[in-house]
């Protein structure tokens, strides 16, 4: 069921995505064209404090609204996927997680990025100095497990990784 | 909170993606740079049947691996996400749908793409003869409601349309 790649053409190389474009050849025996956005991945943590999640809301420019979002980041040089996770929990929410546990992993669209996100969960919660990154520009917010299906129902909450999470962990838990 | 577009540089224009890079002034007056890959939007479905759901396998290039999904589409010209959607159940799973009802819409990974994606609910199929588009290599596999939450959590399923779809109906049927 594989497809072969032919031929590669890089077309840019950015900060967060790089793209390639692959001349393939299917199974069938026919040609085709691919295009890849390439991504170095993320994590995101669901970050439990009673029955309330702690969620951000930032701005996204490709979409061009301010989002609901789990906590989340994309690796640095040399960090573990869990150091990533505590930096950001850090620096987004202002909370250090005494147990932090992995869920599960997906990609995020994998028809055209090779965008990896791992979940986890982030328990047992302790304030400390939030420090935001340059550039970023986030509001905190608790909000109710119970609100949540609604939420996604309504269209407030409508990022994937924080639908797929969310309702995975409350699936289990319920 | 928004960041105003003071440049843009389309790069590449494409079937599935186009990639385009602005220059932005954040809130702060600071400039920056956002890659931004521009998609069409998508819809998918849940295809329930009893206590089955009907998925695809089907390989994805980008990620070289052959992975669970529900049903999917991109809308073309002309079709309303209605339309599409009964499109590709006939397509790919070889079903009419005696009931479409949309239950979310999210955007997959809004950090760097446009890409929306619909979700409805699939119900009172009736098979039809199945008409698989060219290019398209697809599996179709019944797998009980309740294996769900396990194979999420193994790694079997990992495409984030099919998680979040899958968990919040089974949050809301549970």
């Amino acid at each position: 069921m594989k497809e072969k790649c032919l031929e590669t053409r890089k077309i840019y190389s950015g900060r967060v995505v790089a793209l390639r474009i692959d001349r393939v050849m299917l199974p069938s025996g026919r040609k085709s064209i691919r295009e890849v956005v390439e991504h170095r991945g993320a994590v995101a943590a669901i970050p439990v404090k009673g029955d309330k999640i702690i969620l951000i809301r930032q701005y996204r420019y490709p979409v061009d609204e301010v989002i609901y979002e789990i906590p989340a980041g994309t690796r640095e040089k040399n960090e573990t996927p869990d150091e990533t996770m505590a930096r950001e929990l850090e620096e987004e929410i202002g909370y250090r997680a005494g147990r932090l546990t992995h869920l599960f992993t997906f990609y995020s669209t994998p028809g055209f990025t090779t965008e990896k996100i791992s979940i986890y969960l982030a328990e047992e919660l302790e304030p400390v100095e939030r420090r935001p990154e340059h550039d970023e520009n986030i509001e905190v917010v608790e909000v109710e497990k119970e609100r949540i299906p609604e939420m996604i129902k309504n269209g407030e909450i409508r990022d994937g990784k924080t639908i797929a999470a969310l309702c995975y962990y409350m699936l289990g838990a319920g």
